[in-house]
């Protein structure tokens, strides 16, 4: 597939995936969606990839769905069907990239493109960016997952707040509910960047494969079922070449080398 | 209804509701629990009202049970049983509420005075204001859906500090623990109406009501399945004149004349 | 028992219990594991306890596991099994310990270390400390009920980014995140006592045993069903001794004298 809307580039471990429509502050299209899903299907499938992170070319992040869209009736069938029902929805599968995914909300961020960054694992926010579920304007309701996700993520006001408001807060406010870390304008890629190479050189790929699944499938959980898991995953890890380097480059006070295995 | 220990009054589409018992501090009483229950019905079954606000007069919000009330041991019965569970319990009825429902603290809250306010949507409490859940300190335990819905609320660390301590804190405390945001005491009101006028002229009240719903639900809900909810609301929202009212307005550049429907 | 890599002192019916390896930062042992669940089962059986504080001796509350431990594949069995399979796993008597439970996190506190302290009512942190979940960085994951307690505890941004980055955050960014309130180093372990006394004289026993019951079943109860729990322990209240002294010595203006009854 040949991107034509977004960027994507794999430096020093970390896939950097841009949205590249900067005269429409981004805006989503059914070309934005299907090319996002390429992209993290590249970055999933990449063995030199360890931690990915979304951003937008220009001063906006996602302006939300393009009003041309916005008036039509289409919509893209879910192309394939995993077994599990949450990852199955038509954004799941950013849940579901198993490597850790980060959001970096360079600019205005509103409807869909805010709904995208709440399933990253980080999401980082320059001073200065807007932010807002605008649907309650638009006679429209939380799409997505967002009335799951929102409320888990800032708590059930903050999230009562930006969904029945509507209303534009800025990033300082965003950080305050607990949306995003906020981060200098000045830099902020940059500084995202640095985040995620430090995950990508620091952290056994292995591990945080293993710990994305435990915060998932603990949501579900009783804390007895998860502690379960954790006991069984902590025995797993015992043999594994990336727990023998993370115990041994401790040792030797020296960067890890770890394989993923 | 006649109401004798509130007040009730309709402006610009927010219903204000505002406990009238300013020399006890508002403190609860099986009347002013009736009236309560009576004043949402009205603001229910009114289509002139958007958004509620509850609010105390003078000094306080509500102090609580009121001494003379606590010693017996009279519970009111629940007069209906609707089909929600959660709904149907003594204080549910604010929960089911479906617009915007907004607690104004304008001073002291405690007890059951604070416990109402949990079911609101927003919160907003008065610089200077304290508040406080003493059970601990009377003998007694989390009333109502306190041990639910406080740790959801502000998370299980503060809920476990307010209601193991029993001690009192200052509304700026309360805000960074998440219970409620801030605002000066000085046009406390004022400001409030202002922001809940905000809901009531610029949200569609079909979306705000679809909105609570969706967020009731997904308490109980998978990701997938609120996912799968969100999408056939969206859907249904593509027929309905709010959305066409919501995308013209914003092109026409003006304010928008929802209907609801 | 006798204690040799702890110390267990009631003072004021506050019962202190202090990691005591200072050369070791606290370091955790097979040893220092068995001696606090035993000075757990003291406290619970002490009627003069009303509330415990878990500290650590010099300038560490606790490492994380002994390097020397860390290498070795032994795992203690837990010796009983509880009803109740969230209190039945290694460290699930630290929830089902009935008087409240305080960490005093005096300073470091890294991996097993931190994730005793998800398992008390309340955390306190010295500035200055630093703490770390530093799984990912070893090759290891989320231990015990880490990746249940954690997303609940401080959100599951916060908690992906802990676990995720294994980096070490100081003692006020802790605070924000919502994991620990922030304490001056300076008296830093008086001032945490100080609390815990106020719980302990202030607060009945029979009302905080029965409030913590209430928050650890309302994690799996619908609203509905901890509102009608509540209405029943309520309605159990008004017949104690406890409820007699707490609505008496607020009108007699006296400090409580509670038996727990």
């Amino acid at each position: 597939m040949e991107f034509t809307e977004l960027r994507y580039a794999v430096t020093d471990r970390v896939a950097a995936i841009t949205f590249d429509r900067p005269d429409r502050l981004n805006a989503w299209t059914p070309t934005l969606e299907a090319e996002l899903r390429e992209a993290i299907r590249l970055a999933q499938a990449d063995d030199e990839v360890r931690c990915a992170v979304l951003t937008g070319a220009g001063r906006g992040f996602c302006a939300g769905m393009d009003m041309a869209v916005l008036g039509a009736a289409a919509r893209p069938s879910v192309p394939q069907a995993p077994s599990n029902d949450d990852l199955a929805q038509r954004y799941g599968y950013l849940g579901g990239f198993d490597k850790p995914l980060i959001a970096a909300i360079n600019g205005a961020a509103a409807g869909v493109g805010l709904c995208l960054a709440l399933h990253a694992d980080l999401r980082y926010v320059a001073a200065g960016a807007k932010l807002s579920f605008p649907y309650a304007r638009r006679g429209l309701v939380a799409e997505h997952g967002t009335a799951w996700l929102l409320p888990r993520l800032i708590g059930p006001m903050h999230a009562a707040d930006l969904l029945l408001t509507g209303r534009t807060v800025m990033a300082e406010e965003a950080e305050r509910m607990g949306l995003a870390c906020l981060l200098p304008a000045e830099g902020f890629l940059d500084a995202v960047l640095a985040r995620a190479g430090e995950i990508a050189n620091a952290a056994s790929p292995r591990a945080t494969r293993v710990i994305k699944q435990q915060l998932r499938a603990a949501r579900y959980q009783t804390l007895g079922q998860a502690t379960r898991d954790a006991d069984r995953e902590i025995a797993a890890c015992r043999d594994t070449d990336d727990f023998r380097e993370g115990v041994q480059h401790f040792l030797d006070k020296r960067a890890p080398r770890f394989t993923g295995h």
